[in-house]
């Protein structure tokens, strides 16, 4: 195992119906929050009014701040962070998926800046790049289990202008209290819900193929994630309202990315990188994306790292695989994966999603100058240089 | 699964080697530790010395209270607080096992009040028990994996004059940060790696067994800690000097207990509550005890809730239970955790701790008052009166 650091500051209220404490948790952060949350979803299923109205109930000034795109923006994060200065808000409430979560991160330092947001998140060498001194008292608010940006330090925001998208990243960016309601996530369509779903997988997938370190209870920890996910998406699909399912769902999203998962095993998270370029290009939802690349990436991969993959096989998918060779228990890992995208209707290619001639070259570049670091290159058991992420984007053609 | 709050505001800095940062980390406290520490073992190994020069080399001014004995008891806690007060400590270390650890957190608590330990320990209807409104700052450094008091907000306080072992418990009890280094734990024997293995199961099995609302995750997540913990302590037990097995143990001890494992599922913890009674009048090591209380539970439960003891067989022990009535693969459970008890030498009874003629009633009216709450019995699949104590006990006899 690695050396490493565990921090997680933030208090998480969990459970049906907590939202109703929103009010009395929101008050002891300030006095006037800027609400961040989208254009449409919280109005119109009431959620937006009902936080309001509980957080008027406790006498606080509410800003609302509700112009957050999926995959937001650098330029709504700089006008939302000029709006918290103008109003003198003194704490941010991100309402939402991960668009608004992660918006919300963001503008709680762009509020105590004066520069464009751009200059605090790394995009590649040689760019301007600050570190984040401070940032207003953040509470988040999640209604789909997926980003884990409740409980972790992040916020991926995006560049239109350069279609760069990136991560800011910093110990104030830890919530100070998040409260996770699953009941707010039962209306959530069932093809959000997979998305979220790959998501969450994807947090600790990436960990377990790239470790550069054994940490077998890590390890663990990730296939009880998955399995869990896996399980509980599938209730889901067939039963949108078990509050069971969703509750299983929301707090492996908290624990995905809260470091307990991760820490210890090294690795990176090639498939974030390439799906950040993915969707930075093309308006898609990142779960989408991460579906579309983890195929390609586990049948490019497996070879250089089968033990990996035959182990998932066996602990995740429960594929007997005693007395196989481990390239043959890998590539059954490999099938088995696909085969339970396909189950839950998550197969995903560029043909599938409507995207003709992909833009493969320009990916793969955005992908290496803003995640390849001084490297050059991704780190995973096959190294990803700019060739071979143009050869993985073209499978999943 | 139940609503929650999770909170683990503990810094945990991680790995081979990291007791070299104490002095930087403990100077973000204050001026003046208490440093609480056995009387023995870290002397000996030069711990003792090497934690001392690394505060001293920040120009800290360290006041050592090593007078820590196994179950730390109110006299000595009382006497900690004193020391702290008269020498204007300003933050508290606990170096060394699950005893000095809770000591010192015991201890920071006593230090900002006048009047005994005891009355801030709940142990029983009708006493005196006041709650903790403040501590001095915590660190801990442990050189045992074992009772998980590095990233916890509790620890075991034992009255000799009463023979009763309680908890003291409260969010002023975190400790500001932990450095858990596993390099420190190469040097313990291996009866007190294997009695802090068999603590660190229990910590998740409990829940595992007594959950009042079903959680997968949950359940997941503590097989995954089980399995690694089984795994490593085989691996120390041949390779005493292993640091890869001896940091797996480590980081499942800092796991089990930190609200991660066990939050939503509700229960109780039973056996830790009989072993309280019993090493509250003799005096053996935790893990001993619970070792000696585990199979007669399971035995005595099973019945009771016998998917959960199958679950077990096939998840943990990885037994091939398909086609078989759940109660087989309930008692193939019990079995395989006898069998594994015994094959670390950790079966244990009465009769093997030399204790002769047990006092069965004591010990069972002692945990019926300090963990009866106004039930009068322990929360269980099987409900645990008095009578059904005594019962259990008898069956370790």
């Amino acid at each position: 195992m690695h050396n490493f650091e565990f921090i997680l500051p933030t208090k998480i209220v969990f459970g049906v119906g907590e939202i109703n404490r929103v009010g009395k948790e929101a008050e002891k952060l300030g006095r006037r929050p800027l609400l961040v949350t989208g254009k449409t979803s919280m109005q119109r299923l009431g959620i937006l009014d009902k936080v309001t109205s509980l957080l008027n109930k406790e006498g606080l000034e509410v800003v609302l701040y509700d112009k957050i795109e999926p995959n937001p923006r650098v330029t709504t994060v700089d006008e939302g962070g000029e709006l918290a200065k103008s109003k003198k808000c003194d704490f941010v409430i991100g309402l939402g998926g991960g668009s608004p979560m992660d918006a919300a991160k963001a503008i709680a330092v762009r509020a105590c800046v004066d520069d464009t947001i751009w200059n605090y998140i790394y995009h590649g060498q040689g760019e301007t790049f600050r570190e984040v001194e401070r940032a207003l008292p953040i509470m988040t608010l999640p209604t789909i289990a997926a980003t884990g940006s409740e409980a972790d330090p992040g916020g991926v925001i995006t560049n239109w202008d350069t279609h760069e998208k990136a991560v800011i990243f910093s110990p104030h960016l830890f919530p100070r209290v998040s409260i996770v309601d699953p009941e707010l996530t039962v209306s959530v369509s069932p093809e959000i819900t997979s998305d979220g779903a790959v998501d969450i997988i994807c947090h600790v997938i990436e960990s377990y193929f790239t470790a550069t370190s054994p940490a077998p209870l890590q390890d663990r920890l990730s296939e009880g994630i998955i399995k869990t996910v896996m399980d509980s998406l599938e209730r889901v699909l067939s039963d949108p309202e078990s509050l069971e399912a969703r509750s299983n769902l929301s707090w492996c999203s908290s624990l995905a990315l809260s470091g307990l998962i991760n820490s210890g095993r090294g690795g990176g998270m090639p498939m974030h990188a390439i799906e950040h370029a993915i969707s930075g290009h093309y308006d898609i939802s990142h779960g989408r994306g991460l579906a579309l690349i983890l195929p390609p990436i586990m049948d490019y991969t497996h070879e250089h790292r089968p033990e990996k993959y035959a182990q998932l096989a066996k602990n995740v998918f429960e594929i007997d695989t005693i007395g196989l060779p481990i390239i043959e228990g890998a590539k059954l890992g490999v099938k088995a994966m696909r085969d339970w995208l396909k189950s839950v209707e998550m197969y995903t290619t560029f043909s599938s999603l409507g995207i003709t001639s992909p833009k493969y070259e320009q990916m793969a570049e955005d992908t290496i100058r803003v995640y390849g670091g001084d490297r050059g290159f991704l780190v995973n058991p096959r190294k990803l240089h700019r060739e071979d992420i143009i050869n993985l984007l073209k499978m999943a053609e």
